[in-house]
């Protein structure tokens, strides 16, 4: 016998591939499901399918939005001629809570990883040079993770940019060396940015 | 500025009121949904509601079941004459993995809980007695938390059959006290149901 009805388990084995939910959460999840109320479980599906069918890259920098230039590129007070360069959009959520930073960013959409075979075509970095090439950007300040990854693509992007005589700089690090930019304090980020040096 | 697009923060909102996701681990989660490939998306939302719509209680012995009655219910090698009492189907599939009872279960749905205002009309308490007045179960063994609201419970339960004659027994508690039954290992719920003791 089955040890759960058909649904069920391929509710469980696909609440489990997700990042952050082991085997144990998945069936709490599925359980939890069973217990709540229709509207609720019709909404949280609702809900899955508008974030996947309403938020994209925002078509200048990358960070998600749901139109198609996000918040920060549209908002005329921000500083529009420095870039922070970071791998991903929630890496733009830590460092706007450290409330330092009033430039803008661009998402390159992950770390260069010749074992991984992830090269540049692979990153958004031609869109980066494409906004250098504009002579609007005075400083680009590269906020990768301290990984071996991070620091070869930060190497990377420095060489490709430098031809454009843009000032290129990397966040400091007063934080962990291998851990994500997500799982920083506020206050760790905001010292990383206010001691960033040229490279 | 609102950290995040308006469909976004709805999704990390209504993850991070579901059991064990933190509020980081919503943000994550639904970084991965605006990753993640559309099929995939719809796929999960439609795997949650067809829980929804296609899982429903025994109606039996209130374990959870695609059809009307139950696997275990329906499964005329089982011991018709034993009745294991769960708060929750989950611990059905606990005692299940433990291979060592081959009996009924009876799903209560929760602990009563004068604190919280949980009386016996609020558990499937009632159906258990009609259950036992066919005078086809022999013995029903309690397998509550050992917590005062278990404990109450498996009193409370024993008080309620007794004048039907039946035998009332408790699992032993060769187990920590006030855990729930989903987090021990299959020896320790196997030696709990061999050493259960009239109460």
């Amino acid at each position: 016998m089955a040890l759960y009805p058909k649904d069920m388990e391929e509710l469980i084995l696909k609440l489990s591939s997700l990042p952050t939910i082991g085997r144990k959460s998945a069936r709490r999840l599925a359980f939890k499901i069973v217990e709540m109320d229709q509207d609720e479980v019709f909404d949280l599906a609702k809900t899955l399918v508008n974030v996947k069918e309403n938020i994209k890259p925002c078509r200048v920098c990358g960070n998600i939005t749901d139109g198609e230039i996000c918040d920060i590129c549209s908002d005329d007070s921000r500083d529009k001629t420095t870039i922070i360069v970071v791998e991903d959009s929630s890496n733009i959520i830590s460092l706007e809570k450290a409330r330092e930073y009033r430039g803008l960013y661009h998402v390159i959409g992950g770390l260069l990883s010749p074992r991984n075979e992830i090269g540049p075509e692979n990153l958004n970095i031609d869109s980066l040079i494409e906004r250098v090439k504009t002579g609007e950007i005075k400083e680009v300040i590269l906020s990768l993770s301290s990984t071996t990854d991070g620091e070869f693509t930060s190497g990377l992007i420095s060489e490709i940019l430098k031809p454009y005589g843009v000032k290129v700089t990397k966040i400091a690090q007063g934080i962990p060396i291998g851990v994500s930019l997500d799982y920083f304090d506020e206050m760790s980020i905001y010292r990383a940015i206010e001691d960033r040096r040229e490279i």
